[in-house]
């Protein structure tokens, strides 16, 4: 019996199934200096011990696009390991914040499955659920990925298809209570733009681009503890589709999001991760630009302090972001690369 | 509105402008093993806690161009986003040193303002002072960058040149009264030669080479949160010059210092950043070789177990540096890439 | 006099002679997470400082590879500065655990010389000693390196050769007392293989391939402050034999050892490197892959909880393992690179 584990295929889910993903990771400022390195945020609270601690924090909490990247890491083994495409994202809902010194294991329940009509592979919907030691979530989402199957002749499960918002809703969303921004200083964070300042529809275009090199989209995947072998292995890449090693899309969500400091600066916490998609694939040598367009203004439950912006962060490659590429009769323009639906806290 | 700052053009200057930068910065264990592998340092009180503390530290302080480069680059969003050139630095003085955990912040003063002949750019000095979360100085240094105007019809200020000393003298040198070198292990640090051993005029030859990589420098540059977009973006790259991304000029002043422990292994200390400029571009590819010169021996106040050594630290690419190359009827050899003129403290 | 040491030739060697090395290193979370980013290892005991503690251990351990690293990487500027070739290992047992925050020095001892017919190169033997801040052993191990005369006039030393084992015997090997598994999650730790489960002879293929590029190599080689130029020194190594930079040979033991995961996930202390050899050259843009035979199931002294294996961990360029390559006629196979004997605990 071969003792390596080739990974789940399409027959081999059920629906309710629950996998407990292995390797628990205690996340460090290791972590967080790398993260740092590979995608230069600057985001005050995530930067400064000092800074987060005249928010009512206990120290500088890690950037939640990496809680979603080390909670997400560990589902890779399990579920995405024969994955075609990874389809969608939704109902992300960040819970308490990350300190270095958490360790985070994830829970997956199967929510989803449907057979394509080829036969040949299936779309399986898991529901996966990041705790630190304590037994706190601190990320809750659902993911879809097609999978595909490996013994053709096994029949089509029963397609069940879960019911998912098209946004987390205002009173499901996860605000820290002691997390105060009496002392917020708009200065050291790097703009004076508060919630009041954005308007729905409009569109900030955030200027820089950033190339990607192997090295790092390498460095990165690893860190997460994601072994999708199609991010690694450029020998057995050469007889692929792509002929190329393919970049982790929560990569690009990282560079995005780090990208989106500069005219979204106080939108210092992610809430939820409404929806995602990534449009196209990206490559080690392409350029990553990004805007946001402001979707929805949410106040918060009990907090005059604070607000929500629901925004829609894309992300384009070899195309600055000024003429806001996005859809043309449905089909994404071939520039845009991520499609991601988020909801952010802002000083109000 | 824009939401998004492009950056301070030379009409955006006044003399005397106080600008207090963004994104205050706690350094890490994680960001000093990223410049551990980013370049290679060796010298023993940044390495071991237990060597630092037979010197009279609580722990290993950060490596003094790793705190230049930290509060540098909180700069670069106000000062050099539209720079065309970083011409020079100036009376560098390091205050105390820096230890993982310690938050650091930059607040600069606008002390020069020159107007170029063309009326299209002009130089502008600024002097930046970084601190740490107890309000101690940690670096004051000058630097001035030609910076583009943004609208050629605004009259030229008044040219105002700050007096600048070519050294900063021994009585401003910050060595910590704590710091000791009684104990001091000339077998641990890797070479016997002390203070003593050195000659004005003598040159070393540094010997080893290094080979910068793309993903290397932009590793660095974003750990610095530095934001100059002609480091990261090839894209636009294509288009400009060069055709290339530019290296940071900080990456090769710390390729130099990393090199120059072969031969100055006990000048264990920066205590001055007394001049420097970025002679040539860089670009991946490049291997960096150094050398240095000793400029003049130093007696510092009130200590007679250590000394000071002033020394040119001349940075090559392509071109070892056992000619040590240096100008040329005043122009600087194609070769050289970095003069930096350094005070450094060694055992006595 | 030149203050640059251009390291030790054959001839500056002595049977006996015992070289303290420079540079102590205090090992930090931040190395661990550089290492995770650089080999994506899975082991939950270096992971989790959770899942260490539920084995009784203070917290987690860096893996036992970095620790190999760091002890090797202070003695190559007196060793093997000067290598024609890393000839070997042998007799390596790893003492006490290094967890973050403990200081390494290495001391080695010539043991063994022996010059070469052609008069020019000699075989160095050494004996290397890591300890910890407390003077416990962490490793202690022998390797042997071709190493160039400098006066090729200089008599050959009487050829001495030391008495090496060919494996690690079992009352040799260390295990922490505290070490228990009776709390061992086999979900967690991601596979449910134990010591039984293994046969002598058994092969297995673990089907993962890792591309390497050259900033990841040079990253890993000098967060080690292994000083070797080769590694480092493109415009060298135009004017050299195979005009590329050569990888550090111990990126390759940590990428096999990291690739072994998928099959040997329980395997999660390597006790001893009983010998290995790296049995070709590596340059960037290689795949690596790996297999590993079960060679022998060694029943470890008072541990009826535990037991190990010893295994020849094989690493593969631009191969995939499946058909598991290694030698023809007493000579390796182009497509190996590493022939590792380890000796690896697992539960029982």
């Amino acid at each position: 019996m071969s003792k390596t584990f080739a990974g789940n295929f399409f027959e081999d889910f059920r629906i309710g199934q629950v996998i407990k993903h292995a390797t628990p990771r205690t996340i460090t400022e290791g972590d967080v200096a790398l993260y740092t390195a590979l995608y230069g945020p600057r985001f005050a609270i995530n930067s400064s011990d000092e800074f987060a601690r005249s928010m009512g924090l206990a120290r500088a909490p890690v950037d939640d696009v990496l809680a979603f990247h080390m909670v997400f890491g560990k589902t890779v083994p399990d579920v995405s390991l024969n994955a075609v495409a990874n389809l969608g994202y939704a109902n992300g809902k960040f819970g308490v914040p990350v300190f270095p010194g958490d360790t985070v294991t994830t829970t997956s329940t199967v929510t989803g499955l449907k057979q394509n009509s080829n036969g040949k592979t299936g779309v399986v919907y898991v529901n996966s659920v990041g705790k630190n030691q304590h037994g706190q979530v601190v990320l809750d989402y659902t993911r879809w990925v097609m999978v595909n199957k490996k013994d053709e002749s096994k029949p089509a499960p029963e397609a069940v298809t879960p019911n998912l918002p098209s946004a987390v809703p205002a009173d499901q969303l996860h605000v820290p209570a002691t997390l105060k921004v009496e002392n917020y200083d708009f200065v050291l964070s790097g703009e004076k733009h508060t919630w009041g300042d954005y308007e729905v529809g409009e569109k900030i275009d955030h200027v820089d681009g950033m190339t990607i090199e192997e090295a790092e989209h390498q460095l990165a995947t690893r860190l997460y503890q994601n072994t999708a072998k199609v991010h690694f292995d450029q020998f057995a890449a050469n007889q692929g589709r792509f002929k190329r090693r393919l970049i982790y899309g929560g990569h690009i969500i990282s560079l995005a999001r780090c990208l989106s400091f500069n005219g979204l600066a106080n939108a210092f916490k992610v809430l939820a991760i409404n929806g995602g998609s990534h449009a196209n694939p990206t490559f080690a040598g392409d350029t990553i630009y990004a805007y946001s367009e402001v979707l929805e203004k949410i106040e918060l439950p009990g907090r005059s302090d604070l607000g929500a912006l629901r925004v829609r962060l894309v992300a384009t490659k070899n195309h600055p972001a000024a003429d806001f590429p996005y859809k043309k009769d449905g089909k994404y323009d071939d520039s845009v690369v991520l499609d991601l639906d988020l909801t952010l806290a802002l000083p109000r």
